[in-house]
């Protein structure tokens, strides 16, 4: 299996709905402009694109959907974790027939008093001996309430299937860890933008960040930054981008991030409930934070 | 609507695997013995049947299965809740053209920190406008990271189409306060057997308890008991049956209640993984606290 | 050392301030009011007086006046629990000194994550072995983020000088497991009216009760229909006592405890800052609750 | 008052015990060797110095030995926060005298639920209008359970006499908010060696470390190394110290730091109990991660 490249900024892309069914035209326009924004991929059925909300058929035809608009040099990668072992492997293997290059497999949850080392060395060893395609971990413990601890991702580094991890806990020590202790060859990327200077300053390939849907461009400028060295620009970048990042994540979650993106060019639209769309109150601050940043026009 | 009858005690049914596949006849097996021993009815497709790694194909035929089962006069709760409005109400109309009685319906958990009130009053309300079963709900924060507040369990009342709660919180001044404050007609049931001496002497009417899979004679006669107004002995069953109860919830999870269930003439067998079986020690100790409780025989 | 008799309803008394000096002429005639109304005796150093809040001269004083105020029958318990072992032996013995008759000591709170059983152990044998005072174990999370587990509480209760426990964490699970598993003769105290009714009809001795403050003539009579074996009538003021308990701990706390007082014939006053006064806001809410409780006449 | 400056690295230094007693001669010859290492200060009575557990007439009197012990050029801030306002406001007095330069002032905690941005508005600002010495907040939510939300920060930073923070509660992002929040002159401090790095580079002035009373010269060097723009060293020095961290905070605390300086060539020694000295196993592993980063020769 060629190794997978995941240097750069990839959208966990939001999904489009309208009057609750899945706009596929409008996720394809959205993907069209994303591609134009330097980033390197996207990953699809991620948390920002609501795949509790979506039933296998629907998640089969989004990845599709997305592999059939992106250009050709566009890693997908596909969020295929399931509570179940034996469910998660068989969308793992749809996935790859469908053409994503890896999959994202978030810890599983509901037990997550069971989910011990054991517990989920088991779910991980069998997923990725099966899996037709490179596996990358998925450490949320905000929606999970599961925390893949730095010692323990040393030992699945160490699956020769299992390339890599997006930690999303926003834990800047738990990062130095896990690029401490991880196989080589084994890919760390920062799971939210709140720490993108911090992670790739620290050692991380790229980010998979919620802010990309709605500003891929400043955060690829940040990774960019960040390579040639120019870590007081990229500082500068990331303290601006800071508002608006927690605005779309944990302040106003995927309806805000849905609402900025209708504000900034891209079908955002409504989610599937019991998510609610953001008010018109809430509409307004987001408005306000993305003017400041100077992803929208002041007034 | 004729109103349904809670009072007595329901067992949450483990969903026998064989190999990986539901066994429907050691379901039915189950179903048959577990009639013999004085509760009221079955809750379908709960915690305890591992209904998050079930598919929807599964669910249903689960629920024709024990409705085929049951003797007439069983109660047959099914558990519907799903991550989204749309599918928890195409569930619950599912089961109610299979024979179901009520839906027991969990609170959605993944955007758990987006789960407002106003947002679990919209999912709530929606299907119960439109579900064809009384509605119950359920309140499990072990496993969602979510409790329904007393006070908001009271605004829910109001809804004639939600009928009651599951409450397995465990929070006893949480169950007082239920009480206190719901609609008349709404009924309480206790969601874990650890405190169900003190929900039935509060006013609950019933109980849904893991522990009515292998142990239902004795959490029958602690009902039977305090409606009669002998509180000694039932307290004295309470303690007695403690250990028992915390070893196959809290301490060994669903894993150790389907040993349990093995070791008491059920058919428990393996759970699905990523939950692992028992290991040989577990089941040592879980069979010195079903001795101890004399559930089995002193050697 | 003659055994003490823990059974009844203790008050964990406030310490009344004025413009922040302590007022031992209210204390005592608080203390003489408090005397009639069928209580066992008094807490004296608890969290409701703000005992962190307090010299080590003001400590010593306090106990003083309670011994000297409260009638010959009174038992007096002081808390006496500081972070270090020395600093709460010797608070222990100058309590010993002036007439106390048990020592209440909290779990050493700052380093929790060092709290370990074997810390602990150490923490408590030490003391129990040279204390002149029998000592009751104080758990409360709520306020320490630690918690005394029911088989560390067993092994503790091993010790002959250690004789009982408040349990503050209204686990009603918890206390049917200490109850199950400590030594004979050992004593369990509800420490939170939310679980009075609850924690009496399992078993525990009596109670130490922040509503004791404000409504111990309810306390009392839940205590002793209990012991009468007429539960309803317990139940049925239990519930009733509810909303008033939630009131003055979880909801408004220390300031809301005091603020009741203040309305029902007590010397309350206001807290020692960094705690605030109940606002007039908060004050018509309580007022409210204790007339709903007839605790207060209805206007 | 004239403006003290922060910039650079402080040691929050522990308190040295034999037989339960303080050690000043140890404290003087530990501050003269540290004197030595390029630090900018010291902060006696922080977390690490053990200071709930020191009577205020020890606290006195090791700010008085310390500011004998240490060069004139050496800032020394006296952790002053006690749990009421006027024993703290007393403190800090008490503190000037002695000739501290600064007060840092931990969030009172006992009542956290009631610890509400009032509460601590209050308890601060009575503070800094009073107080002789400038007032650095002190945000440790893992001993305190109370964070301090970066626009709660940024309100605080508007008294003149609110000089700044030390931040220990890793959260990157909220250093970032703070940094984007706090009024100008107001200095942010990374309270914990785990973040060193990240927190230069966002922008904090300094650091309070434990690490830096085993380590002060890998400290100081990432700190000259991050002012320097030499970034690259500054991360790959920071990654090696990460494990070092750890062992001597989250890991084995207090105790392990304290084994650590005993090995290092400082006076660690015991705790006061209840925290229990490093057990022989404990000890051999922090040596063997002393090795490992080259703080002991290799063998």
């Amino acid at each position: 299996m060629a190794k997978i490249d995941l240097q750069g900024i990839f959208p966990p892309i939001t999904t489009p709905f309208i009057n609750g069914k899945v706009a596929y035209d409008k996720l394809a326009s959205n993907v069209e402009k994303w591609s134009r924004t330097g980033i390197k991929g996207f990953v699809v059925l991620g948390s920002n694109g609501e795949y509790v909300y979506l039933s296998e058929e629907e998640k089969r035809r989004l990845v599709d959907s997305v592999v059939e608009s992106a250009a050709d040099e566009m890693l997908i990668i596909a969020g295929t974790g399931c509570e179940s072992t034996a469910e998660t492997l068989r969308l793992t293997e749809d996935c790859a027939k469908l053409g994503a290059h890896a999959a994202l497999v978030v810890t599983p949850q509901y037990y997550a008093g069971r989910m011990s080392e054991s517990a989920l060395m088991t779910h991980y060893s069998e997923l990725a001996d099966q899996s037709p395609l490179p596996i990358l971990l998925y450490n949320v413990p905000k929606f999970t309430h599961i925390n893949l601890a730095a010692d323990f991702v040393a030992r699945l580094s160490e699956h020769p299937n299992i390339v890599g991890i997006k930690d999303s806990s926003a834990n800047v020590i738990q990062l130095g860890e896990i690029l401490n202790g991880v196989a080589g060859g084994f890919d760390v990327m920062v799971g939210t933008a709140g720490v993108l200077f911090a992670g790739l300053t620290l050692g991380c390939v790229g980010g998979v960040l919620a802010l990309a849907n709605i500003a891929p461009e400043p955060c690829v400028k940040i990774f960019k930054q960040v390579q040639a060295g120019d870590f007081e620009a990229a500082r500068d970048l990331q303290l601006k981008m800071l508002p608006v990042n927690q605005a779309v994540t944990a302040v106003y979650g995927v309806p805000g991030l849905k609402a900025a993106m209708d504000m900034l060019g891209y079908f955002g639209g409504d989610p599937r409930l019991p998510l609610l769309p953001s008010s018109e109150r809430e509409r307004s601050e987001i408005e306000v934070i993305l003017r400041k940043a100077d992803l929208l026009n002041q007034r």
